[in-house]
């Protein structure tokens, strides 16, 4: 999945150029190149399908080169992980009506491609049976950033999900990570191709219909997907599964969804004086900064620490590194003020 | 005089874009225009005459369209404040045997324009009997980033100079200050035109020599202007004068040289939070801070504050108001590295 936009690297990621575009990675690597390779051990570029935007097409190719361009689906216009799913399952089943899907967001950063593997590797088996596995991540501390899964008893490889639950307050967290019995929600899933079809029917019959259109003719997919609700897999589906439909797989590869500038900590080496640089940055008396540097640009910092500083093309955001969430204001801000360009 | 580079507010000024050309004044107005404008209350500007290097010819047109192309003084090459006071003074010297000229440097800010113009009335009068007078400026505080000069007895409308001294220590800064008998070196001259070019014989017959052949056939500069010795005139003339062929004029019109970033903060208005800004700007929770973005471009600060944030078109410049002069430590460190293109 690499459609969508997103602002949380702002002034880095656009609503048209989303964070899997970004050469965010050491060497100017992305995000959707670095997750192609990744899941190369698994499976060949030849069948990684990519869904995305019609107008990221291009950004797509240029990221992700090995992938087969019959092999990027355009999603025609933007309607949430249940309909994009759903769309690329289509896609998989004319090409093989057996065929187990893994399904991955395109913006997250592993720092273990090996166990990586593995987890998808036991999350697909478990997926053969029918079931619709998830990959839960170990929690590395209390995050209120994301959602979190309780697991129960483990049968054929995987875990049986108690419950899904909403991002919690700090305190839940707390506990929930001291129990062991939480994982982190990961956003992949892999199931059948024709199972997950059945259960969107089942689930969300409305979305069903327009599949089994685009199915009989996928010509037809520019006038009837936008008309798909707008619906994660999650709510849509996932969360409305019998406990003997869903299960969990463990990972812990050093997953990080690169949520915020704060993230991007783990993705490059800091130099000697705690420095994490991407671009061509400058640095005289400052420490523990995390800089971004766009093409051609650099950034220079004198005497400050523990900053965020990010130079794009045509903006710059300074902001703490414990404020890294709140570059939210500024995107705020920005609307409100109409200055859409900067969006 | 509007030739020279500058690096002292890099990112935004550059070696071949000095800070007389950028839109550094409220309304995007630049030092040159408001020197130039300033200057329309002594003389109009068909008789202001601009100094600049071949290469910022078009920097000066754009920036100070009422003055006449024909008034543009090119020099070949960059040799100083002796050579560049020298070849004014002889195209001003072709003009009118007999004027007065006021050298004044372009890229210095003036808070109180009326009072600026009754200084230099009064140094241009007391310039008429043949003495080279400068305006001192009252110093505001014991700063060490200027030259002071020390006054003496009043005669004729302006005060003799004791002695020029150079840019003191903090201590020294001090003691001037306390002492009422100091005043700055504001590198502003005034002189009769023929009287310049006798002491420039008399001091630095090189130059003198190389003037006479430019005033006999202008065509020459190209190949003789090059040759000149590049020395200040501070050094190469005042300094060497004897006590009554030199004056001062006191100035008191809140001047500034604009010397560091630090020094913005006086030519616009902070918003309520402190916050001075210079083009698009973006604040949340950030105050006392200095931000510029160049034209089309936003600077983006939250949570943040005593903060000067800079965004050119290829760089971007963070440090705390407090090392403001500290840009030059990222200008060395640029050199060192190679990296020209920044500066």
């Amino acid at each position: 999945m690499a459609g969508g936009g997103g602002t949380r690297l702002w002034p880095a990621s656009r609503r048209k150029r989303p964070k899997q575009f970004l050469p965010l990675l050491p060497g100017g690597r992305t995000l959707l190149g670095a997750t192609v390779e990744r899941l190369s051990a698994i499976a060949p570029p030849e069948r990684t399908l990519i869904v995305t935007a019609a107008n990221q097409v291009a950004d797509v190719e240029r990221t992700a080169p090995s992938v087969p361009r019959a092999n990027i689906v355009i999603e025609p216009e933007a309607r949430n992980t249940a309909a994009c799913i759903g769309l690329g399952a289509v896609d998989v089943l004319r090409r093989d009506p057996d065929a187990l899907i893994a399904v991955v967001p395109s913006d997250q950063y592993v720092a273990r491609p090996k166990p990586y593997a593995e987890s998808l590797e036991r999350a697909l088996a478990a997926s053969a049976d029918g079931r619709v596995v998830t990959v839960g991540i170990r929690p590395t501390g209390p995050e209120t950033g994301f959602g979190y899964i309780e697991i129960g008893a483990e049968s054929n490889g995987a875990f049986a999900v108690e419950r899904f639950v909403e991002k919690p307050d700090r305190a839940t967290a707390e506990r929930y990570v001291a129990s062991e019995k939480y994982l982190w929600n990961s956003g992949m899933f892999f199931f059948r191709a024709s199972r997950i079809l059945e259960l969107i029917h089942r689930e969300l019959p409305e979305l069903g219909a327009i599949l089994d259109e685009l199915r009989a003719d996928p010509s037809r997919a520019a006038a009837r997907y936008p008309k798909a609700p707008a619906i994660s897999i999650d709510y849509g589906v996932m969360e409305r599964l019998a406990r003997d439909e869903v299960a969990v797989v463990p990972g812990d590869f050093g997953w990080s969804d690169v949520g915020s500038w704060a993230a991007l900590d783990g993705l490059a080496a800091p130099d000697a004086a705690g420095n994490v640089s991407l671009g061509d940055t400058v640095t005289v008396d400052a420490r523990d900064n995390l800089l971004y540097a766009s093409d051609g640009r650099v950034v220079a910092a004198v005497g400050v620490h523990d900053l965020v500083i990010v130079a794009s093309d045509d903006a710059v955001l300074v902001l703490p590194r414990d404020r890294a969430q709140d570059v939210r204001e500024i995107v705020k801000a920005l609307e409100k003020s109409k200055r859409e360009s900067y969006l």
